[in-house]
């Protein structure tokens, strides 16, 4: 029986969602089976981008606003500035022509990487299943993750 | 024997406190053996809420004034924004009748979930068993730590 | 056979970095084979204080101008205050006659932690090995890190 890794992508720093999706084809790339578990933050990485929030309430609106989808929005944990480190490390990897996060994505999915969406942060701020990447297909939430978690070699929170 | 989870909670940030605890409570739903050990930013989330620095020298009373415990206090690792997003966030876990995090710490230790706070830590905060909730019951360092993760399936460090 | 201990030190800020050199030397002391994998910002821990970027093309000369290594360069990822914060952690340490960053980087090399640097990460941002402290000794890629996580007790991204 092949060896399983799960990653819960937790952040939408574009740094460390990066480390994640490498980590996640090398993983994929030795054979293992591998879960990403999106949650929180991270939901915005695999949300599209002109997605809003689906429920009208006050509250879910306003956070709506601010907390926006989309890969090519993620910023740096460190040096972002304003969007100049983002997009210095954007140009870093074209010139070494390494894929750009959405190719990752993709080439990930292709690998058959399984990309979970955890469901009750999508309650909580009012993202519907319509908003997330054809890519995703499971829907859970901490029990599947646990489920998969504790038969899994690597287990990582990003 | 029983599968075993082992959660360093290292940040206070209030996002990634509620990804642990609901970790946490999955992982003990699904009748794991769980161990969260808060060192560092996360022995605030287990600190009363008055309790100050017991050691009185310059450099840990200075440290004491500006990080101060309790779980009500803490910020979002984006969009805090002065306290406005952290409120936003408590606002729809009240609409939609999640708990409070002071009611996940509660509801953790309920189902047997082992709470240690990192001593080295709290020697370097000046920080006295006596400033700690009453459900902290271990203290201890990271010889305990390692002793527990290197039996755990899930290991996650937040 | 020995358990194993799989670090992935991402972070350069120095709470977490100091967090992952105590668990890497706990875990060493328990007779673990430990590896920490210093990647992205965690790169900086393990350069020389004067190391410039080898490639001469602007976007890296750009990075390397705001992006420099050198552990007394770390900064706290709270409270850090222009390196008030940090230079407050620093003292408390040494008051407690707790070694330092550096002399932890060093006694854990001693304990037989093996420190491998991100060769990817090396490229993106045009660091040569010789800009790294002698006790880096090996450079690799995503395929070694799986490698060794695969078969490791314990896993952690730091």
């Amino acid at each position: 029986m092949s060896k399983k890794a799960t990653i819960i992508v937790f952040s939408s720093d574009l740094d460390k969602v990066l480390a994640a999706f490498n980590i996640a084809l090398g993983a994929a790339s030795a054979q293992m089976q591998v879960t990403m578990f999106f949650t929180f933050w991270g939901l915005n990485v695999i949300r599209k981008k002109k997605s809003g929030v689906s429920k009208k309430d006050f509250t879910r609106k306003a956070f709506g606003i601010i907390n926006k989808g989309g890969e090519n929005r993620l910023k740096l944990s460190r040096f972002n500035m304003g969007g100049v480190g983002a997009g210095l490390i954007k140009r870093l990897m074209d010139r070494l022509k390494m894929p750009r996060l959405k190719e990752m994505i993709s080439m990930t999915n292709d690998m058959g990487v399984k990309f979970i969406a955890c469901t009750t942060t999508m309650e909580l701020m009012g993202i519907d299943k319509e908003a997330m990447l054809p890519e995703v297909k499971g829907f859970a939430g901490v029990a599947t993750y646990i489920d998969e978690a504790s038969q899994s070699e690597i287990n990582l929170f990003i």
